[in-house]
């Protein structure tokens, strides 16, 4: 089932406005949720909606709550999201970062006490749509087992690093996961293994089995004690920059994982090149990446982001893919 | 055979010297190989040192080269490395966003034409050792195929997050191949299988076969799409924010792999937190992962660079082990 853009923006405007958010708001949230869904990340567009409004129900969101600076020096500066949305308290700190990067050629933000972002990616978009580079990265409730390690001990923590550029932007958005809980449940459900091994079984062997993964909650991070480490320093980071909670101190109750701690970085380009010469840059690195003989003939090599942009194009014109389940349940929350 | 530190060390310094260096600058140098040496990584210490030579000998790596300041604005700054030693370039530009991080609270310095830095994680350490958050990476020749090719297409693009910590640094220092090529011939030389998936055999088949995966060149990207995507957005924001060559400008001979693109990272922590209160938010997070259950009874979970500081620590104590052969030929050079 396909819906248009301005039909499912609407209505999540509309819910927003009923469970107490102001107009502007409202607007902002029900965008970033949309472009979300219409890039074809509805796990954490459309479909977190229902576990949104729980937690804001329960009190765990505030919908009011605006972030406040609560220290810092120079280029880096903390933020205290006080619990409000997370995306809008993600916005608005990518906002802030590029405004100190206009002044300082780069800008930190590092954000406590915030809520999930919802798709990490939509902070780096919006880095690259305003000719920037931008990096962010969150920490989460403890998730994956570090390498060696029996039970969750770090964060899937995703990060986020966008290049702008005229012909489409590059956009990086990955978990410390090789996949997320999500991935598995949709394999899982489509009765389908997994592309690449994600985790151990029960026996400690590595699997494709989506459902065995899901048993023993070891997924596998990637690049094996690589992105172990990975998760491990991001948390670090976040947590050292802004003050906030480490991975350890957060709730793994899904309905109450929150003071969450994320780190925003803008680099301004703008005063490093001109804007023909930032994009020849880019330009040539993403030829050559294409350049290269595909493994299976027809296929292509990809740059990330890539086939966002051409799943934006086809939801823009065919209409946004939605569960019809979920959608029913949204109209009537 | 084990020699101690200072045997190396002036040995070292008595070759730089005799290729050219200045007194100070040999020093330095050589302190660095002797360092990375001692901390279990001779592949970019002793051992890469026949190599550095010729490079010197051939005049890829010019001795004398001073990295000069070639733009930037506010606290990025652009770094021409002109030729130089690529340990004594990337030492230096770590120094300045080290001084850049004390005016503006974080320091960014991008570094083009440059040479091989040797350990990556050096530059870690030293923003440690100063009390900074550090993150730097590289970028280098194509020696990985992208996600989807066949060919070599991205560089291994190795980064490095170092986090200080009174009971001992975290310092990550990973290449984006899951192992390096150094690895690889190292467990075909000793007749062992990989511990994890390397890389595509002849058939395209994953496998452990270290000499199977030589034969392709087709190493394996960590996280397999993800370290490819990773790789790629490394190299876009190293030659954007330098201005330097990209990995596709870069030769694939190994004595000419030169003007390679860098950047350097330093976060100010001690204007964020006191020392106390960094410490013990580093340390709860490395209590945490310390103390959940291995999977194998008896081992440890490791933070990175755990293992780095107890071969550290034997080796001060018992020699550091060398290789006869290569100590044999750096001696007769």
């Amino acid at each position: 089932m396909r819906i248009p853009f301005d039909t499912l923006y609407h209505e999540l405007v509309r819910l927003h406005l009923q469970v107490g958010f102001s107009p502007d708001r409202a607007a902002l949230s029900a965008r970033l949720f949309t472009e979300a869904t219409r890039d074809g990340v509805a796990s954490h567009g459309l479909n977190r909606i229902p576990r949104f409004v729980e937690m804001i129900r329960r009190g765990t969101i505030d919908v009011d709550a605006i972030p406040i600076q609560a220290g810092g020096f120079g280029a880096v500066e903390q933020w205290d999201g006080r619990g409000g949305p997370g995306n809008l308290n993600a916005h608005a700190c990518m906002a802030r970062a590029l405004t100190l990067s206009e002044k300082y050629g780069l800008g930190c933000v590092a954000l406590r006490n915030t809520n999930h972002w919802m798709r990490g990616g939509s902070y780096g978009w919006q880095a690259a749509e305003a000719g920037a580079l931008g990096m962010c990265w969150t920490n989460t409730m403890p998730n994956l087992p570090a390498w060696g390690a029996r039970e969750a001990s770090v964060g899937n923590n995703p990060i986020i690093i966008a290049v702008p550029r005229p012909d489409g932007h590059v956009v990086l958005d990955m978990a410390m996961s090789q996949f997320s809980y999500g991935t598995l449940e949709s394999y899982r459900r489509q009765g389908k293994v997994l592309p690449a091994d994600g985790g151990f079984d029960s026996e400690g062997n590595l699997t494709r089995d989506p459902a065995a993964i899901e048993a023993t909650g070891r997924a596998l991070p990637i690049g094996l004690w690589k992105g172990s480490g990975l998760a491990m320093v991001l948390d670090l980071m976040a947590s050292l920059l802004s003050g906030g909670r480490a991975t350890h101190q957060i709730s793994t109750d899904i309905h109450a994982e929150t003071g969450l701690s994320q780190v925003f970085l803008a680099f301004n380009l703008h005063r490093l090149h001109s804007s023909d010469e930032a994009a020849r840059i880019a330009d040539d690195i993403v030829a050559f990446v294409h350049a290269a003989a595909p493994i299976t003939q027809g296929e292509s090599v990809y740059y990330p982001g890539e086939r966002t942009r051409s799943v934006r194009e086809e939801n823009e014109t065919l209409g946004i893919p939605v569960d019809p389940e979920v959608w029913a349940q949204v109209q009537a929350l």
